[in-house]
């Protein structure tokens, strides 16, 4: 199945939102090794996607689009779509009454521009959007199916999985293949594909490096089990220390599933992370039970009254040291009566740094009954970066900790 | 100028990594009024790079690259390019030297592999590159200048700005045009559009609607200022209540500033933000002057044994209730000893609910000397669109009392 993705809206190209729903289809495409060829993205321009879509559809199998479904003047997918396909559009009474019910249920008055959104090509397929008030809707056209859904990441996401894959999959009969991401973290990405060339893969396999977010992420992808869990195991072994896991979407599910599992709790004490460790803990459905809540003792006198860090130590050490992560861990742990900690205190920037303590310089602390780690590190990047690879390894030493891995020194 | 992007990695069309830099740049561009005409993903695959340099140089005036500049395998812009141009790949000493220099600052050992990524097309420009190991590159091919840069976003982003925009804005002469967002909070976007459609604006004056993340912004841009104040005042007076402001690249950073200017400090209490209305603060630089800390309450023992809500109020209103809401703004306001305080409570679902709470169902509370206020909402979307929407309100009402506009009710 060759496919590509149109990704329509001016304010792509104008930067003012990111496309996310490119990289949504593409992930879940590949999942079927058919990753698609090609992702655009085109202005609110009639011309354009016009011709678009006449040239595209000689060319691949299926054309996805996003955006460009709702109410406003500079939504025209639908016109565009009939124009290309040299038919009308006409008011769809189906995708009306499903946008009238939506709006009337969240209170919204319908006025003439509604009327607007559910205007059709003449002799579309309609996809359901459980999600919002835009009905996707598809058409045949040269060899290619076009089919058309909303911009919005979560009305996207839903349609493109409950109603147009579905249909993609029986109609190009796509099979599942052997899918692997293999995680490391803190290891530089040329020591990894020094390891890769030595494996000489086949051409069956296909693997990629990324870097970014704090971590190297080998995929492998293919039909070659054998090939695959071959490799997989000779890097994990390669590089065990900095080994994370494998197709983990998202570290902190990890931790919520293995605490629930448990039935252990877990809190936290931040500085320099503001929230962002609590943030991505509490972002996974199912982390009130495991999670008791988190102190963000950004100043000193959080850190001292809340956390009961002995103000002799921030006096002597600085709020960035060992000994404060300590305390901060153990603060935590007893105020919320947690099973395990973790704490992160350091400095991510621009400004703060000292001659001893240079920008980047971030302790990770963690306690529980078996007693207190703190992980001394120094990460690059700039203040965004710091912060997020700081809640990374954190969440990397708290995972440890649960698995009973803890081995913590100052 | 008209322009084109090029995103290059089969990372970005397998869907693993989201491509922001083209974002960044688009929206850079489009301060000079000249968004890129074209934004396109391309896999890791020598005869479709290089087939697309040669027919986009015959099309625009810019072709620039991200990605494909690192030392690994599937790193293959600089010799697409070459390749391209008709020219050889050559050792390029200055690159080689700064790579060096670098990765021995970070102390990984050089390899052969490290070489390839200083192997650049014979005759090209230059482009320092402050935050990472690659330079940037250029090559003129037929009427265009193809500039190739980083993938990394920091490293990107540095490069575009202080390298490569200002030899763009010397050679196509260009002008920072007249740019203006304007930011509305809660409200359909059809009710603006219709504002919008009665002004009846000109066609020298770009307008765009964009409706996501908690917010509608509405663009304005063009030479003719006189006419986008008029627009901006008409559309300001119209929705008052929901406006925010404009050109607000960030709401938190407002807050810091005025903060800061006031000599003042803020604490949160989060409970289904879990974090998130920290960790916007806490990613400004300069918050750690006026953000003491909050407390992420996710369990209700921690709303009752660190902020002091009573007992008879979490068993007579349960925790998401306003009573709770006005407890907790109270209680972190007292524990942080700071002039102003926010909470936020709520079911961001998807369980949770009950009959008479529904999942989206949130209470902000606000305090200061002034006295406290809370606010009910009840938000649509999935559990991340309603944290999202609840921190971005948090902030929203945050503001109004920073500026004592605050009028809450219960």
């Amino acid at each position: 199945m060759r496919s590509c993705i149109l990704s329509i809206g001016s304010e792509l190209l104008e930067g003012s939102v990111v496309d996310t729903n490119s990289a949504f289809i593409g992930s879940s495409l590949s999942h079927y090794g058919t990753a698609p060829d090609m992702i655009r993205m085109v202005k609110d321009n009639k011309e354009e996607i016009i011709s678009l879509f006449q040239s595209l559809s000689k060319e691949f199998d299926v054309i996805l689009t996003t955006g460009g479904l709702g109410p406003t003047f500079d939504d025209i997918t639908a016109e565009c779509l009939a124009c290309a396909c040299g038919v009308d559009v006409t008011l769809n009474e189906k995708a009306y009454k499903h946008m009238k019910e939506r709006l009337e249920r969240a209170g919204v008055l319908l006025n003439k521009e509604h009327e607007h959104q559910s205007m059709l090509p003449c002799g579309c397929n309609l996809y359901y959007n459980e999600k919002g008030t835009a009905l996707g809707f598809s058409m045949h056209l040269n060899k290619a199916d076009i089919i058309c859904m909303p911009g919005v990441p979560v009305e996207m996401k839903t349609m493109f999985l409950n109603e147009v894959l579905p249909v993609l999959k029986e109609k190009f009969s796509l099979k599942e293949i052997t899918y692997k991401d293999l995680h490391f973290l803190s290891i530089p990405e040329s020591y990894i594909d020094t390891a890769i060339r030595n494996l000489q893969i086949s051409s069956d396999t296909e693997c990629i490096i990324n870097a970014g977010s704090g971590k190297v992420i080998v995929k492998l992808r293919g039909h070659n089990h054998q090939e695959i869990d071959g490799i997989s195991k000779v890097l994990v072994s390669a590089f065990k220390e900095n080994y994370l896991g494998d197709n983990i979407a998202d570290e902190a599910k990890l931790i919520v599933d293995l605490l629930n599992e448990k039935k252990q709790t877990v809190s936290f004490a931040e500085s320099c992370t503001g929230g962002l460790l609590s943030e991505y803990i509490t972002n996974i459905s199912g982390a009130s039970a495991v999670f008791m809540g988190s102190v963000v003792s950004y100043d000193n006198s959080v850190k001292q009254n809340v956390l009961n860090v002995p103000k002799d130590i921030l006096k002597e050490y600085g709020a960035v040291s060992a000994e404060c992560a300590s305390f901060m861990a153990n603060g935590v742990k007893d105020l919320m009566k947690t099973d395990y900690s973790v704490s992160v205190t350091g400095i991510a920037g621009p400004f703060g740094a000292t001659d001893t303590k240079p920008v980047g310089l971030v302790y990770i602390g963690t306690a529980c009954k078996n007693g207190t780690s703190v992980y001394k590190n120094i990460f690059n990047g700039d203040r965004q970066q710091i912060r997020m690879r700081s809640a990374k390894k954190a969440m990397f030493h708290l995972l440890n900790m649960i698995k009973g891995k803890q081995n913590g020194n100052i």
